[in-house]
């Protein structure tokens, strides 16, 4: 399949500069559009959404290793063997994360938000507003180990 | 900024071939994972989960045009002027969706799901379990217009 070739539209400011597990809500976060490519009117009428989706390159050594297969999260002897894609860890094919996170202020060409678990320097892909059209449709459910992986996230 | 060059994981097979702006419950769609890369255990443990979240690219002509700026969504002259990144649009820098589906089964590299609104051949760039942990957090808030616009969607 043809390869894709993204230009990152800005970057991840955080007050937290190594990746790490857990206490994301503690970080300070921002996304700084590319002043090269943007002006605020791409951002025109984001504050009238609480919410917002960030796409972003969890980016790392380029020798840094890729699961293809299946692992336990975390490493985590007491949690089952799950394929990569069963799970949201960084070290994934195409190393993408996807995060939904409270918008605080939009300043110019600057977005504050709360709960943004991407380090300092990640280059932003995409920004998407969060629309209730979008939300999970009928009942969920998800294993006992993704609620306990979450239990000390934010 | 550093380029991203992404290899698509997989492709999804749609029984929709162009891209329309309503009614996707209708259409039949799975992702088909790139059977050179990846085993069924890439995909071990995803049934546990109801839903998914599907990243994709919107594949279109080398020469569409992209929207950096701002826009009426659908070009609708009774919504606002709203910024790429306060809308949902395909044509957008990237081009990349996002999109939270229902699981119907995985069938060896195979998933079947239920609400993805890409059509066929779209490249699949990531697959992520739906955690309720990574569910928006606080009330949500959104113009009238992303109601109106999703009110025919499914």
């Amino acid at each position: 399949m043809d390869l894709v070739t993204l230009h990152p539209i800005g970057i991840v400011r955080s007050s937290r500069a190594e990746a790490t597990d857990d206490g994301w809500d503690g970080v300070a976060a921002s996304i700084a559009l590319d002043p090269n490519r943007f002006g605020p009117e791409a951002l025109l009428g984001l504050d009238a959404f609480s919410h917002i989706e960030v796409v972003y390159y969890f980016h790392a050594p380029a020798d840094k290793r890729e699961e293809v297969g299946a692992r336990r999260p975390r490493g985590r002897p007491d949690w089952p063997l799950v394929g990569i894609f069963a799970q949201r860890a960084k070290d994934r094919p195409n190393r993408l994360g996807v995060t939904t996170c409270r918008l605080l202020a939009v300043e110019g060409l600057s977005i504050r938000v709360h709960g943004l678990d991407a380090i300092e320097g990640s280059p932003v892909l995409d920004i998407k507003p969060y629309m209730s059209g979008f939300a999970p449709r009928g009942p969920l459910r998800e294993p006992s180990w993704a609620k306990e992986l979450m239990a000390h996230y934010w």
